[in-house]
């Protein structure tokens, strides 16, 4: 019972800052996004990216599906943000962001709960026999506080 | 079993933010944190007092013990950053940092399982019987998802 409602609220924890990402991105304009968030720091446009990117990914990490745009990893996660680089357009980059978060959560909540305290594809069997914290609800913590950070910068485009 | 374990992996993103944040201000002279984090945004100093006041809360807010600097809450939390305030100094402001963290780190760390999944002082006893995650546990998810989203902040102080 418990361990249904840990993992209840912690997807309650996630969809609650994807809810205010998605808030937040749908607030600023397209003129807005491609400014930086502080001077000399990445623009609203790259964190868009990085974040759709990051959370795109967690279908591979949790084995779940493929990855739905995973050229996305490499311009706005393994490469820092640079004005020169070919971005897909904004209009492009929300309907992905908004089809990745939409998608990943049938996925997730539908996740039985043992699933989540099994390893995610980036731990082998061996590390996680030692290590039983690796496994996607672990994950899934993690990126909530990712989705967080990147938000308390966001915030500074409104 | 595997609710010490999901109680260990909460902890331990709470642990794991919170030393983030101390390596953060621990790499931040006085006079940075005395600057904005972005133009006319928080001060460093302010988001220090407002992240200690915050921690400082959670005595009160599991019901565990009394606050330590229970003064901090109202220019920190109820009012905004304000260079006329007259704040602690930065040297005090540092040491409450790091004693709140501590003192809390002791106590959640010999927190029984069970009391995670009790209802924290904040909700009645009706509402939690039909909010059953209005518990200790969901308000430390909760100020996880905080400290990250001032390190992406403070972050810019570097």
């Amino acid at each position: 019972m418990q361990q249904q409602l840990f993992i209840q609220m912690a997807l309650q924890a996630w969809h609650s800052q994807v809810k205010r990402a998605d808030q937040l991105f749908e607030g600023l304009s397209d003129e807005r996004l491609m400014a930086p968030v502080a001077p000399g720091r990445n623009r609203g446009i790259y964190l868009l990216g990085h974040l759709t990117a990051v959370h795109d990914d967690l279908f591979t990490l949790f084995g779940i599906e493929k990855a739905l745009y995973p050229e996305l990893l490499d311009p706005f996660v393994k490469k820092a943000d640079n004005v020169n680089a070919p971005y897909p357009s904004l209009s492009d980059l929300r309907r992905y962001w908004a089809e990745v978060n939409q998608t990943l959560a049938k996925h997730i909540d539908a996740l039985p709960d043992e699933a989540w305290f099994q390893r995610h594809t980036r731990v082998s069997e061996e590390d996680f026999a030692k290590e039983p914290h690796r496994n996607r609800l672990n994950v899934l913590l993690s990126r909530t506080a990712h989705v967080a950070y990147h938000l308390g910068q966001l915030v500074f485009l409104k």
